[in-house]
């Protein structure tokens, strides 16, 4: 006699959601007998999935969501600087600088960072759209406002390398103290870093 | 200008993945950005959504999950002793226990535990059902494999004090030290049941 198990297609989806990130074998059953203990769980699930992938996708010039059929609201704002483009890896770093309020330009997501380990190489990335954009809009500066993990600072210095040809300016977010945090807070390398930045009072 | 925030389906879907049990508001928005990072994930999770709901159901008698229009392989099974019915609270509690290999009986589940603070009382799980089973089936022994926390035990005593009617014998799963473990590893009052249920050598 075969070992009890859940009928297959509960199984299949529990070997899905298992497959997504953040989620183990454990909350991944512990989901699914969630779903299924009320009828009414699961069809607002299926229909907001229908919805983003009919309604939602990225813009073709800056990789940010948009809702299909409209325009881009931060490509097409007439109170940013064309001249200004903010290179992130993910469309949540462009939340992310605009909640900080500090910049105004338009931005570019590259959708990863560049990592041999995993197979992700320059062609696996948005560099090519970036590179027509610098020239078609005539950008003066970039800020690689990628991460300072070692996959980050290898795709800043690959694009650096690749946009020094364009002769603009090409800048990277400053490294230091994070806000409100002491020197008990912080590891070697960031306060080597913030020591070699520090700026004149 | 208002702030930038995702789109309105994507923003409704960051909110329905937060609600699910187990996720909080930053693996949501984690979630759902590597959903949309490529347009081939989503679809098979909607068609696995779809079928759970489609062709997956309860068993009328044993609450375990069956697909629809099969036999429940537990309720019908020869092999089984239809005179003795284990309860349990959820449908994976069924699994644990087939897996241990120590039941042959028959199972019951409730559908969850007493909880008054929760707003969960005996007709929101399936006793009803239960007091038919055990008179139709001329149950002999019911062992009551429900929790040891607060609300396993109120369930426990619950059910005993309604089953006692029926004249039938009435268990409990015993409690006492978990396999391998040594007496560092456990609290108190499993301590104490220990030494309350030990055994002749």
């Amino acid at each position: 006699m075969p070992a009890l198990d859940y009928p297959p297609p509960l199984q299949r989806m529990i070997a899905q959601i298992k497959a997504l990130p953040g989620l183990g074998p454990r909350s991944a059953e512990r989901l699914v007998l969630w779903l299924m203990q009320d009828g009414g769980r699961i069809e607002p699930l299926i229909d907001s999935l229908s919805e983003i992938t009919s309604r939602v996708q990225a813009c073709d010039e800056c990789g940010f969501f948009i809702e299909r059929d409209q325009e881009c609201g931060l490509c097409h704002s007439t109170k940013r600087n064309h001249r200004l483009i903010c290179v992130v890896e993910q469309a949540a770093d462009v939340l992310r600088l605009e909640r900080s309020g500090a910049f105004m330009g338009l931005y570019h997501v590259l959708g990863g960072k560049l990592s041999p380990l995993d197979n992700i190489t320059p062609e696996d990335l948005r560099i090519e759209a970036l590179l027509d954009r610098v020239k078609a809009l005539q950008i003066e500066e970039v800020i690689l406002a990628v991460g300072s993990d070692v996959e980050g600072e290898a795709t800043a210095s690959y694009l650096s390398d690749l946009l020094r040809a364009e002769g603009l300016a090409i800048s990277r977010l400053a490294q230091g103290m994070p806000a409100g945090g002491g020197l008990d807070h912080v590891d070697e390398l960031t306060l080597y870093q913030a020591l070699n930045g520090r700026r004149r009072m």
